[in-house]
């Protein structure tokens, strides 16, 4: 919590080309867990710009995240621009007590609940959070790709506070969701953004118990989510062709990087939209990659770690490769 | 506050179809005040939508509203997405204690104090808010148009409590913002929908003491605003030559609706993107006008007064005055 926050977020290429002043242009972002092959923007509409978020599309919106996530009937959902306001809005609106963050994870969690009053703690089991109002994890875990079982979670759903689960990363491996079988005093964190490749755009949900979500949407107010962002999420969650082929091709874009990354370290774990390898020579491999103009995620306080996202097209392919076979 | 939500606000023409299902399409929404001419969007490249909003792109629209706005630079400012979500934010975040609302005004903000938790009472006139730890003052008002003098203004943030100055429709009269003369202990509300005619875009803007706008900030997390809505923000907010047409237009465009709108009853306020009506037969203009497909404001409780936005075209216009010259 105490590293800079320069450390802890990929996307900022500008913070790239501070740090890599001579690299070649255009920048390759490998710093992010962003989908490079993003879902086609269809036309938009001018009123979507002009008029305040119509009813009918938000709930047009929330049908479709409902139908993508399996988000049962008993729970309620909300949508906003992006998971991270929900991230800063719930500790917020929870009592002061104590949250405990399976850890090490995306830094944000822990940071949002601190602000908010609350006492936190990493914990590196579920098990040592025995005690705490709140558990938070994140699942698929950022950045190491960990995974719990859906009964593990269940199970700890069941230990009487509020367990939050993180599914940022769990769009293209379902089976790890626990959104379709929601247990009691469950939050669960869905991301647009991310698996479409559209985070510019700013779309995340909360599903869980419908007081607490009445409660996050009343705090977001009225019209969070842009028209815009209304009218492409809904086509997007409900194109299942276009989630089909990018789920295969994504596993295929792992597949192919882990292949690269073999050659300067060990895979230590990953999801569908980013790699995570250990080598001694991560701070040699993060300069040489930056010089390269290619960015790619590194970790404060953990100095053998580097975080790949996947290339987008064959030119960021090659240069990845040229690098990584030069070393 | 007890009114139906449908009453308090424009701009659903869904509620309006359900209201006059046989009216004419296209319907004319003159039920809010956005300008009905908006700024021309430019093209945006897709890395708006595709990557995470840059912090050069926050930087460059906070130092185009700070230039747009006249922001001091003793001042903070923070973008949101819309002012909204400011308005159900901020007393959140500030101790429990009585908040006066200078009324009556749009409801959301004595609505959101209240599900904060504070006491709220509605006062007619400043005098009347002494003792309050905070007064909201809707300047010029919504809807009745009501102007309070900066020196009033000012006068009244000296008085020990934290002021509140919704300044969502002083673009176009910029002699009554509170903002380049901003005192200390107040928080002014910009909005960008209204005046550049782009509320589905969700822009809106907190101006005021730092550590207070330091902590909306925080409870809005990393990257509230979508990239598209930084790129136009900065584009339009910089764009003098827009703005001083518009102004223009928008006058001239007020002066032909009081023509019109003095046929019907009397003109008792608005501002340059809404007029305000007073006559016995609201309720049946009401009635004709969305019998004809033009959906107009009406305020529950207050059954005299009748709220047109700026018709936005020379259809919407002719349609207009047939209504109110066949009446």
């Amino acid at each position: 919590m105490n590293e800079p926050e320069s450390l802890w977020h990929g996307g900022d290429l500008g913070e790239a080309r501070r740090l890599f002043p001579g690299a070649p242009e255009p920048f390759i972002d490998l710093s992010t867990g962003i989908n490079p092959v993003p879902y086609p923007l269809p036309a938009l509409p001018s009123s979507l710009w002009q008029r305040l978020p119509a009813a009918e599309d938000e709930a047009a919106l929330l049908a479709a995240a409902r139908g993508a996530y399996g988000v049962p009937a008993h729970a309620g959902i909300v949508a906003a621009p992006g998971t991270q306001i929900l991230i800063d809005l719930l500790p917020r609106l929870m009592p002061r007590g104590t949250t405990a963050v399976l850890g090490p994870t995306y830094g944000e969690h822990a940071a949002a609940w601190a602000r908010a009053g609350h006492g936190v703690r990493e914990v590196a089991t579920p098990e040592e959070a025995a005690g705490a109002d709140v558990l938070v994890v994140v699942n698929p875990n950022n950045p190491d790709g960990r995974i719990l079982p859906r009964e593990a979670l269940a199970a700890l759903a069941s230990g009487g506070g509020l367990l939050v689960v993180d599914e940022a990363f769990a769009d293209f491996t379902p089976a790890v969701s626990l959104t379709p079988a929601l247990p009691p005093a469950t939050l669960v964190l869905r991301s647009f953004g991310k698996t479409y490749g559209l985070a510019g755009l700013r779309l995340g949900f909360a599903v869980g118990d419908p007081a607490l979500i009445a409660r996050l949407s009343q705090a977001l107010g009225r019209w969070p989510v842009a028209g815009p962002a209304l009218a492409v999420g809904t086509k997007a969650l409900t194109d299942e062709a276009w989630f089909a082929a990018a789920s295969l091709d994504r596993a295929a874009d792992a597949a192919r990087l882990d292949a690269m990354l073999g050659r300067i370290g060990t895979i230590v774990g990953g999801t569908a939209l980013y790699r995570l390898v250990e080598t001694d020579e991560a701070p040699a491999w993060f300069a040489r990659l930056g010089a390269a103009g290619i960015y790619v995620r590194r970790f404060a306080g953990r100095p053998h770690l580097l975080r790949f996202g996947l290339p987008g097209d064959d030119a960021a392919w090659s240069r990845l490769a040229a690098v990584l076979t030069k070393g």
